[in-house]
C-alpha cells in the first residue's frame, strides 16, 4: 500500500490530486492508487470543492466516486457533472479507477505484533470480547451485517460521519475498548492494530472513481490515454450529457437513435432533474465504439448531430476502460 | 384537508392503503388525497413493509414515492420494483398523484387563534422572536434556506427522523419555544398552530407518489381506470423494467428500439444495479403511447419482443396520466 505524505513536502512538479477527505478514506486510497504515492493529496470538504480545484486550476487531478456496485450511482457526482449554473466548463474525465471496498476491524496498536498488524500474544477471540463500542459510517454497518452479527451482537454501536473518523476516534481513545469498521489505509494513517479484515458481506463490493481533468491545462493532456489494444474489445468509454424537449414526445428516442448511427454501444443511462422544468432531465449516457478505431472527432460528429433532437448536450469525456483492460 | 380516522372505526368494506409512516407525513397525505378520508390507513415502519402489505393483500393499495422534482429518484422504491429475490411478482402500478411539498412553520397551539390557525393576539413576528429551537427532518432545511436565513438566523436546529416526528416533538413540549418545519397535515394530527406557511425555497417542489395494488385482487381491478380523453393527448403511462446481457455490446439499444417498433414514447430512463452482476443493471423505461388508441395487448407484445434481447423483462404496470390531465 501507498503511503501518505505531508504537504509540507510538496514541490511545484508534483501533481496535485484532489479528492473527498477526510485523510484515510476510501476517496483518498482511490487518489493514491491513480496517481501514486509522490502525487500532492489535497483533500477537500465537498464533492462541489473538488470540481471548484480543477476548474480554477489549484488541483491537476480529482478522484471522485460515480457509482458503487451495490448501491448504485452517486447522484452528487451526476449533480455535479450535469453543470447546471455552468460553473465546470473546463471539467473533463480523462480515466476511471475501480476501488474494491475492503472493510475492516481496527483497534488501538499493541506494540507486540504479527506482520499483518495483529497482535500475537492474545487471541483474536479474546480481541473481540475485550470491545465494548464499534464505530463507523452508517453505510458500512449494513455492508459487515454477517461478520458483526456473529462476533458483535448486542455490542453498542455510534454512527460517525465517516470511515476514516471512526479510526482516528479509536486512536484517540485511552481505554482500548472501542473499534473502529474502516479500510486498512485508514488502519496505516491512524496507526491502528488490524484485528479481522475483508469483513465485509459482498466481496465484489466495488466503488468507481472517475478521475477529473482540466482540458485546458497542458500538464495533464497526458492522462488521455491511447486505447489499450487487448482481445480485440474496443477500450474506449465515453460520457455524454443531454437534455430533451419535454413536450417533444419522441425525442428522447431520437437522440438515443444517433449513438447508434455513430457507431457507439450504450452500456448505461441514468437521468437526474434538469433543474429547468419539473419532470424534465438531463441523462447521462455511456458509451463505447462498436469498432476499435477511435477519434477524436467521432464525438464531436455525436454532439453535432445531437443539437437537432436536444435543448443542449455535453461531451465530458473519453478514457481507457479500466475494467476491460484488467 | 381530510380528516384521519383511527383503525377502530375500520369495517371490511373499507379500502385499506398501505403507506410509509409515521403519520402526519407527506406520505400520509398523499394517502389521503389519493384515497379519500374513509380509507382505513396503515402506516408501515419501511417501503418494504408497505410493499409486502399489498403482495400479501393485507392492503388493498399502497402509496410510494417514486421520485422528486428537485432531488430525483427514490431509489429504494425504484430497488423494491427491481424485486431481485422475487418477492413482489403480483405487484402492479395502478396510478400516481403528484404532492407539492409545501413546508409551514408550527408551534404549540394558542387558544384565540385565525381560520388560518394562526394566532390573533401577539404578533407573528413576537413569536418568531419567541422560539429558541427548531426540529426537522435534515432535508427540510435546505428546502427552506431563505426563510430560515431571514427570520431564524443563529437558531438552534435539531435533526429528526421525520417532519411528522419535529411536530410531534413540539406538541409535546411544555415551554412553547421549539417549533416544527413540516407540512399542514402534520400541523392538524398533532393540533399545532400554522405560525408561517409556504416556506419552501421552491414552491414547485412536488413528489410523485405510485399507487400500487395486488393484480390479482378483484377489490381493486377498477383502479385501472380507462384513459381519459383530453386535448388529444396520449393519457396512458407505463413503466418496464429490463436487463440485458453485459457481454453483448448493443442489446440495451436494440431493447430501446422495440419501444419505438410498438409506437411507445420513452419519457425517461433509470438504472440500477441488477444485484446478480457488478456493473449490470435493470433499467426502468417510462413510455407513453404515440397515439390514443390502447389495448392492454399492447405491453404484451413489447414484453415478447424484449425476450429477443434481455435477460428478463417485466411489465410493472399501466395508468392515467396525473400530470397530464390536471
Amino acid at each position: 500500500m501507498a503511503f501518505l505524505q505531508s504537504p509540507a513536502l510538496s514541490s511545484a512538479s508534483k501533481l496535485r490530486v484532489a479528492f473527498l477527505g477526510p485523510l484515510g478514506s476510501f476517496s483518498h486510497e482511490a487518489a493514491v492508487a491513480s496517481f501514486g504515492s509522490e502525487a500532492l493529496l489535497l483533500p477537500q470538504s465537498s464533492f462541489h470543492d473538488a470540481f471548484a480545484a480543477i476548474q480554477s486550476n489549484s488541483a491537476d487531478y480529482a478522484a471522485i466516486p460515480l457509482e458503487n456496485s451495490s448501491n448504485g450511482a452517486v447522484v452528487q457526482t451526476y449533480d455535479l457533472l450535469a453543470d447546471r449554473e455552468k460553473l465546470y466548463g473546463d471539467i473533463t474525465i480523462c480515466g476511471e479507477y475501480y476501488l474494491a471496498v475492503h472493510h475492516c476491524l481496527l483497534v488501538k496498536q499493541s506494540g507486540n505484533k504479527s506482520s499483518l498488524g495483529v497482535p500475537k500474544d492474545i487471541t483474536t477471540d479474546a480481541r473481540y470480547k475485550s470491545i465494548t463500542k464499534l464505530y463507523t459510517h452508517p453505510q458500512a454497518w449494513g455492508q459487515c451485517e454477517k461478520f458483526l452479527s456473529k462476533h458483535f451482537k448486542g455490542v453498542e454501536r455510534q454512527d460517525v460521519s465517516s470511515t476514516s473518523k471512526a479510526a482516528e476516534i479509536v486512536s484517540q481513545e485511552t481505554d482500548g475498548h472501542g473499534a473502529a469498521i474502516a479500510n486498512k489505509f485508514a488502519a496505516e494513517y491512524h496507526k491502528l492494530d488490524i484485528l479481522a479484515q475483508n469483513i465485509e458481506d459482498n466481496p465484489e463490493n466495488t466503488t468507481r472513481f472517475l478521475l477529473l481533468r482540466n482540458k485546458k491545462a497542458q500538464n495533464t493532456a497526458q492522462c488521455n490515454r491511447e486505447p489499450r489494444q487487448s482481445l480485440g474489445k474496443p477500450k474506449h468509454k465515453t460520457l455524454m450529457s443531454f437534455i430533451v424537449d419535454h413536450n417533444s414526445p419522441g425525442s428522447l428516442a431520437d437522440a438515443l437513435v444517433i449513438f447508434k448511427q455513430h457507431g457507439m454501444n450504450l452500456t448505461t443511462i441514468n437521468s437526474r432533474p434538469s433543474g429547468i422544468h419539473p419532470w424534465q432531465y438531463v441523462f447521462f449516457v455511456e458509451c463505447q465504439p462498436t469498432s476499435e478505431t477511435w477519434s477524436d472527432d467521432l464525438m464531436d460528429n455525436v454532439i453535432e448531430d445531437l443539437k437537432a433532437v436536444t435543448k443542449s448536450s455535453r461531451h465530458l469525456g473519453s478514457w481507457s476502460d479500466a475494467l476491460g483492460s484488467k
